[in-house]
């Protein structure tokens, strides 16, 4: 590595700052203001170390890590699009193919060639990490949501079956993690945190 | 594993979200808030992973994740302690020994006692891998104190020695990341960021 790699580094490490003002529609529990993509990041990245023996396959951890802290990164250009939001959803990924551009070409080529390869294989959700990955990143939002009361559920009025239909992917890795989720989300259904 | 120890398991990332409204004394580059323990977790986190090859041996990348996403957590209940506060650092230990007593004791025993010793051994900074989370866990607020114009240390009239003397096992793992802070440490003494 020269001091080239090392002012590229250091120059990365600025930008991804600003993650910390991407703001989510999930809210802390205790507080119940909006989380940001860091906080987000962070706790997935938490879950991931813990929860790996539900997984129905050995996966490669630190592969799941390095996704999970670079996957929302984009959002620093192309902002959080809530995932019941489907008229956001439509451009999402222009928007974040163009923020992947510019955002790890900052780095020295190798690694942005790196994180690069790691943003699609998470985005694509064909591998057993990637797929873990995104289990964690819809369970978390779930825990979130059930603890606040549906808060953000309220507040867009999402239904019971959009939050199945967005969350079923879980089962993909972790047939009980999902069997978890489904029994908050009835649960949620019946405290009218979820429109039934 | 069984569905006690998922719910243990839930219960542990439902008490760690706590740690996103746990403030630190550095602020954001862009907006000038304070920073949270999450997103610092999450900042050096992602700085291990691009920064490895500057450390002065091979490390194993997993284990420095692990310490460096639980590291904080004791904060919940013993609260940050400033870096160049003197006074509080006195009973830091005990403090944070009895924190970690409670929150780690929420997870399964077998993941409890893993974390407990991941975070023994962050603290005890002896094996190249903590040595490695720590220097990420000085330079970072390092990087952040100097590109906001100095604001937490002006804040506590901060001098050059006692940055020098709190940062330098950065130099432990990696005289290359050391080399680059004491440039940072100098131009801030330059710029009246730090009192010289």
């Amino acid at each position: 590595m020269s001091s080239e790699d090392l002012d590229s580094q250091v120059e990365f490490i600025i930008e991804v700052d600003k993650l910390k003002q991407i703001f989510r529609q999930t809210c802390l529990i205790k507080d119940r203001r909006f989380e940001n993509d860091a906080e987000h990041s962070w706790h997935l990245s938490l879950m991931a170390i813990l929860l790996y023996r539900h997984a129905n396959e050995d996966i490669d951890m630190l592969r799941v890590l390095k996704m999970l802290l670079i996957h929302d990164i984009v959002e620093i250009d192309a902002g959080d699009t809530f995932v019941y939001d489907e008229v956001a959803y439509r451009d999402k990924d222009v928007r974040e193919e163009k923020a992947a551009d510019r955002i790890f070409s900052i780095l020295p080529s190798e690694q942005a060639v790196e994180f690069r390869r790691l943003w699609d294989e998470f985005e694509e959700r064909k591998t057993k990490e990637a797929q873990y990955a995104a289990a964690l990143d819809r369970l978390q939002p779930l825990l979130l949501n059930f603890h606040t009361n549906g808060l953000a559920w309220k507040r867009h009025g999402v239904t019971r079956d959009e939050v199945v239909s967005r969350n079923a992917h879980i089962s993909d890795s972790s047939p009980t993690l999902w069997k978890y989720a489904t029994k908050l989300i009835d649960e949620a259904v019946k405290k009218k945190y979820l429109k039934s």
